[in-house]
């Protein structure tokens, strides 16, 4: 699917990072690195995740250094901090420089603390000063995401003096130059033009008269889910990072967000699942950290889910007496506990995409209500059906087996509607005291609502049976 | 956050969307529409989902010219039929035409199709043809997400023609000139420059010597899921599109490529939450299509559940004897169930970022072996202790409280590993007999744990409490 040439003039380090069309890379079915003296890019790449770190510092040296280069840019900071650390001190300062002040901050921040300084040493004195600064900034917050470099022009130049000056700025090191930003001598923002339009302007018109003044900017302390919520929105290519006194401080790109997009949706993925999230690859973490990830949450669920024993003990003489009813007691609480990891599910994916906000709370409130209902009358007629057509097949459960599919025609009409409701407001319950809601997990709801449904399933049972099965 | 100036030159309807950076609109807290006879786009924005179709068409015929625009290019192609349709015919061909190509192509896309050719002649013809060029492909193939619009060079011209040229082109009708592709008379694609290095470069020399020849492109039929995996992968801004025949047929960018990546983790999220994939945002699908939706995979959970009353009515007796272990079913067939989808998560969550692939089987079922019989030592521990514990306080499970305990420990050990596995090892089934590993949703797992579980939790409490309990 790509033409593959090798490119005689491939970028040395001194060109800045990911301006340059990367070259073709797809990954294709490899043999092992053993076989491969003459190990190129595309195969490296196609082995990474399942090598060890010792056999990926080998395979990145095998590389000839065009593609080296092209492939160490492509990687995240956790390998790009393993690979520096792996070099002899000499031939660290080279790649460690390739890499733009964002990705650096990054690297360092990736590597162990002991090792922080060593690295920042190896960079220039304006980068080293830029990435200090980014480091004070979280690393989910638009600062810890920004680059500290763009295009700026003053107000009064004007575009054929913009663009001469801008193209010595490109021959430097900015990262992106689609939008142009104008600042002030405070180094406030005034104004933006796109690349584009100065391209196609009057050389002669001053660029005061033709940027646009109404900017959509982010502060350096918002939230990266906010951030990325921003450009996507209103179609941003980057969006100017300010700080509180409206001092322009650097430019979150449109790649940066599509980073930002997966981590955040893998973080739900993983709490919805019933976890913390992991937070890196999932054959990348250590053992015991994802063990100790996973096992906080089960035990959790464990420790809720010793509340159905205590409800089932209750509930020990009708069980007692009529046995039977214990037959339908997985059956009765797995579906409220489906059913609402469905409703929970379906709030926190569209709460996370902001289609739904906590003012819609009556209305998300009626519809699940009507979608329960509906849904316990559907598998409710399931259950009932299931109990008749058995019995008239194998007479299984006695005379009062008529009473009996009534009962879990109620239970499940009851436990669906309740495990409906409580799904898709656990979320709002959730984000309202602060937490996220999507620690709301299938897993969590299913456990809140098992305890109830049994209450509910022998409730409804004591009603319909006394005096016959009880 | 945003500095709100209004901008007086604001772009009329001629100039191509989404090259401008747009005004700010940062949504406040706001009022209803009846209060606000003179609506910002902003205020209208931040009550649009919660508006029904006409109010939405009312206020946004509310909306300042300049306003209105903005506010159109920035929605979806569900609002765009929704507001075009509800026009007079007169006024249609004007909002029609302002969209991009693609942007047509997925407007005509979500009309009901009765309006299809309707909105299509609305078109200028050269759009016309690239629109239902556009609509030949599926909705998720890069074809379908292409824009068949891009900057074009001969290899002969010099930067400075280039330069040239590409400022009438810039003028024009292209979404994003970031990249420059080389194209032979046959509209092979030959190379590509960045638009940054033609700005850079020595204006005599010849395109084809600047140009990198090592391109990395997309098939039109690729899934967009790969298309954006590519983009990612490599840092792009844009990727062009080949046919069969290399011959180029648009670019996919990256801000197409942010929708994509939200787009497959909501259906990600919604099949691991147990239902098909809305496929819309969740307050504006129809009660009825989303009702199908949810209960088709509720019915059948309900209808594998089943399996659980067939598999408790098999140790009845042994219910009827000890109805002490009835009350342990939910909390150990849950614990199954629970360990289940969180292995499920993490591998359907792996498998969609490609962090392990189908050759990773061993690897990763080797991991989770270690997960399950550490996570199950740790739960069975907790239930052991349940039961030691509570005996202690309030003499509840009789002198055999110790197997009893021990009956709990085995089975939860047994049930978490297996449930683990499970979890773990089914989506490389789906994805090797060609599903979308997703569908192993938290609760289809369960489910499936739910009857081994009896089983397991049965056939360990015949083991341990045969002439004692049973």
């Amino acid at each position: 699917m790509s033409e593959t040439t090798s490119d005689p003039d491939a970028p040395g380090p001194s060109t800045p990072p990911s301006s340059e069309p990367p070259p073709p890379m797809r990954p294709t079915l490899s043999p092992t690195l053993e076989t491969h003296p003459g190990l190129s890019a595309a195969e490296l790449r196609d082995v990474w995740m399942i090598l060890t770190p010792d056999e990926r510092f080998d395979g990145f040296r095998l590389l000839p250094r065009g593609d080296a280069e092209e492939f160490f840019l492509e990687l995240g900071a956790r390998d790009h901090a393993e690979l520096i650390l792996g070099l002899p001190s000499s031939e660290r300062r080279v790649w460690m420089r390739l890499l733009a002040p964002d990705d650096a901050a990054d690297v360092l921040q990736a590597a162990p603390s002991e090792n922080k300084d060593e690295l920042l040493a190896l960079l220039d004195t304006r980068t080293k000063n830029e990435v200090s600064a980014l480091l004070a900034y979280a690393e989910d917050e638009a600062g810890g995401l920004m680059n500290p470099r763009f295009a700026r022009l003053r107000p009064d130049a004007t575009v054929d003096e913009a663009i001469g000056y801008l193209r010595r700025q490109a021959r430097g090191r900015i990262e992106t130059i689609y939008y142009v930003y104008v600042l002030d001598e405070q180094q406030r923002l005034l104004g933006v033009v796109s690349f584009r339009e100065l391209f196609s302007m009057d050389p002669t018109q001053s660029i005061r008269d033709i940027m646009h003044t109404d900017i959509i900017s982010v502060r350096d302390d918002e939230h990266q889910e906010a951030v990325s919520r921003i450009i996507s929105q209103h179609g941003l290519q980057a969006v100017p990072v300010v700080d509180a006194e409206s001092r322009m401080k650097g430019i979150v790109t449109l790649d940066d967000i599509v980073d930002v997009v997966q981590e955040e949706a893998t973080e739900d993925i993983q709490k919805v699942g019933g976890m913390e999230a992991l937070g890196a690859p999932y054959l990348n973490v250590a053992f015991g950290s994802m063990l100790k990830k996973r096992a906080g949450w089960l035990s959790a669920l464990l420790l809720g889910e010793m509340l159905t024993a205590t409800a089932m003990a209750f509930f020990e003489d009708e069980i007692a007496r009529a046995v039977v009813l214990a037959l339908f007691v997985p059956l009765i609480i797995s579906s409220g506990g489906n059913s609402g990891s469905q409703a929970s599910t379906l709030v926190i994916r569209a709460m996370a995409l902001e289609e739904v906000r906590l003012r819609d709370l009556w209305r998300v409130a009626r519809r699940e209500l009507g979608a329960g209902l509906a849904l316990g009358m559907i598998l409710g007629a399931l259950g009932f059906l299931r109990i008749v057509i058995w019995q008239a097949v194998t007479p299984t459960y006695g005379e009062h087996y008529m009473l009996l599919a009534l009962t879990v025609f109620g239970s499940l009409l009851g436990v669906v509607t309740f495990g409906t409701m409580t799904g898709s407001l656990l979320p709002f319950v959730l984000r309202r005291l602060g937490f996220d809601p999507a620690s709301a997990s299938a897993p969590f709801v299913a456990t809140l609502v098992d305890v109830t449904g049994l209450v509910i399933y022998f409730t409804v049972a004591s009603l319909l049976l006394r005096g016959t099965l009880l």
